[in-house]
């Protein structure tokens, strides 16, 4: 048996290995033709559709494990496939193969007074790293998308989903030597133990780009606080709903709702109703019977519970919680002015509403708030690749560097320029 | 006296406050209006053009102390001002009032099916820190173009150009209070002590987005190593010229002449010449000989030297050597796709040239390498962003993260999303 520290030098060459073979698929994939890397992601979906009895049976060892294990429900419903699951996991496959490649799109162009003429365009980024938990749909999800906009994928799926990620994994590798490409395209790493984690946070030599955490908040945490190379994520979602005096009242509540209550447990769920003083005394009671209605718990501020009394009195803990759940907390503010405020204060920068007519609050609002979304008359539940003609998209970022908001595939991309000349030569 | 250990803390200290200071002034500089920025950028260069005389006295102590230092020449020419210096810095001011203000920018909008209008919007990126050696100008230089584009900058000067800076400096701070925007959004750490530099590495507690080094190499090896936040910087600038084939060989001459002897101190001078072998016979010694007698020394392959034996042997080591000097190393390659393999093995990524008349080896070439710059037909020496029409640019970005190639004011913002609706709520 090995000792510890061996297990450990272990990981570090298994790892380092791994980080070599992605950066040495990086130039076939970057050069491959659109085509071909089509067909190569049709052969993944078809091999998921041929393989879906063994990736459910690799899924009834994970389970059992996790049960045995005692994962919560949550955590166990997370884990578990059944054939809708798998076939949404092909059909998401399909929708990235139908996606146009932005390898080599030009994203834009002039010429210059001495005739040279400048194109900026678009490169695969690098090799990508994804640190998930407990879904299996991320390996081929994440997999797939990476590889669509050419960039070499390493897969550190969580411990309790080993077996169905690998069944997953395997289909994925098939579909690439089906048509010749790097089997290193998209490497699932085949070690559970943490200090692989560890590696891939401290960039394999060199050999990893970026990393995208998927799962919960604790996992964001480690990994924005630990990599030493950039990560594409958010830590949490609190976003904001922000009634103007000018709003529409039916709109408002309807919106509130359905930022709110749609689905509690998403990123782009409202978590903080902010209501305009002027129109507190008649908009405020409408959305919160509402919401309350619908199920919602409300924690207000003093001033608020004046005017509602059923609700519970929110601490200033409320402000910056992300309840994932059916809570929201309520404040009241002096116009567009005091939402900025406070949102500038409070927020995680993710996604903030207004609901107005009144243009020039609008365009406050737009311009004075710094997070990833702003929408105006609509709900923060659109906070979504899919939702903004992006495709399948492989998170949600509220860094500001590279990549923020919705990561899509264009989003995977860099650029490059390319200069035309006749025989320039610089004076 | 203080004790190592005292001033140690105190520059902790101060580098926070510096670091809080800068992230308080960005949400005002990012709402400043172009023209309100404009105004402080001319009063920025009319301070400098009133307190010439003080600069320059500055500067002379600056000089005195590197005199006794014993700075080399070429460190006590780059840290030397004259008048027709500060009137080019002055000049590079005004330039950057005038470039177009890219924060606002709609740089893409759509329309979704249910009626949502989405935009993307270009914002400031956040707090930048520059870290620079002898040369006084980029106090300025550095200092308005993070300004123009919204950004709060954290300028730390090297200690031998620090009384030089702090004038310079000065004069950047009353063009800021002669319109009411925050002091701190152009700020010069007052600490010459290295320690300062290491505080920013560390990322000021988060109040640094990204580090931008503008220095020698050890510099910049020294900052994208250590470095916790992003870097925007080229180590160095390993750029090929290769002629093929099909190239016109008078074009050919003029192009290498260019590309290694017009200035050969800058990153964008070419330090290896790869050539065809199906035209080595006619083409290498018409280069090597103009090449020769605009007195460039020649380092070749034991090939290239048998069509050209006054050329010294190159080493192994000379494929990954930035001379900056009047030296270039020779290989003889076959056609494009050698051309191709040489470069993705020694190239810094940063520029490389093709010339050449047959359209099939300058897409392959276009296509397969992955440097920031790829130009057919023209010097490596336009890799700059003036002469890519970007106006005053802040240094040249070989990695692919946000920002590649020229990095100037477009490349020093982000971006957010606005979504107009008109009560949409989602399924």
């Amino acid at each position: 048996m090995l000792t510890k520290s061996e297990q450990r030098d272990d990981i570090v060459a298994i790892m380092a290995g791994i980080g070599r073979k992605a950066r040495a698929a990086a130039r076939p994939l970057a050069n491959a033709p659109t085509a071909l890397k089509n067909k190569a992601l049709a052969a993944m979906a078809d091999a998921i559709v041929r393989d879906e009895a063994a990736i459910l049976e690799a899924n009834a060892i994970d389970l059992a494990n996790g049960e045995e294990a005692g994962l919560t429900p949550a955590m166990m419903d997370r884990l578990k496939l059944d054939a809708g699951r798998i076939k949404a996991i092909v059909a998401g496959i399909r929708e990235i193969a139908g996606l146009q490649d932005p390898v080599g799109d030009v994203i834009a162009e002039w010429d210059r007074p001495n005739g040279l003429k400048i194109e900026r365009v678009r490169t695969p980024l690098g090799v990508i790293g994804v640190i998930y938990e407990s879904r299996p749909n991320v390996t081929a999800d994440a997999g797939a998308l990476c590889f669509k906009a050419g960039n070499p994928v390493i897969l550190r799926a969580g411990s309790d989903s080993a077996n169905s990620s690998a069944a997953i994994h395997a289909c994925m590798v098939e579909g690439l030597k089906s048509v010749g490409l790097p089997e290193a395209s998209i490497q699932l790493v085949p070690v559970t133990d943490r200090a692989a984690v560890g590696e891939m946070l401290k960039g394999l030599d060199g050999n990893l780009d970026v990393i995208v955490p998927r799962g919960g908040k604790s996992l964001v945490a480690r990994v924005q606080s630990e990599a030493r190379v950039p990560v594409f994520a958010h830590l949490e979602g609190i976003c904001h709903l922000y009634i103007d005096r000018s709003a529409d009242l039916d709109m408002a509540v309807k919106i509130a709702v359905n930022a709110k209550m749609r689905r509690t447990g998403i990123c782009g769920a409202a978590e903080t109703l902010l209501v305009d003083r002027a129109v507190a005394k008649t908009h405020l009671a409408p959305i919160l019977d509402a919401l309350a209605k619908a199920g919602c718990a409300i924690r207000a501020s003093e001033e608020a519970r004046a005017l509602w009394p059923a609700a519970e009195q929110a601490t200033d803990a409320d402000w910056t919680t992300e309840y994932l759940d059916a809570i929201i907390s309520v404040a009241l503010v002096d116009g567009v002015g005091g939402a900025i405020d406070h949102i500038e204060t409070y927020s995680s920068h993710h996604t903030e509403a207004i609901v107005a007519d009144d243009p020039a609050a609008v365009e406050r609002f737009f311009a004075e708030i710094d997070s990833a979304i702003l929408l105006h008359n609509a709900s923060t539940q659109f906070a979504d690749g899919g939702e903004f003609g992006m495709g399948a998209e492989i998170g949600i970022a509220t860094g500001k560097m590279h990549a923020r908001g919705p990561v899509g595939v264009e989003q995977l991309t860099s650029f490059k320029y390319r200069v035309r000349g006749t025989g320039q030569v610089r004076a």
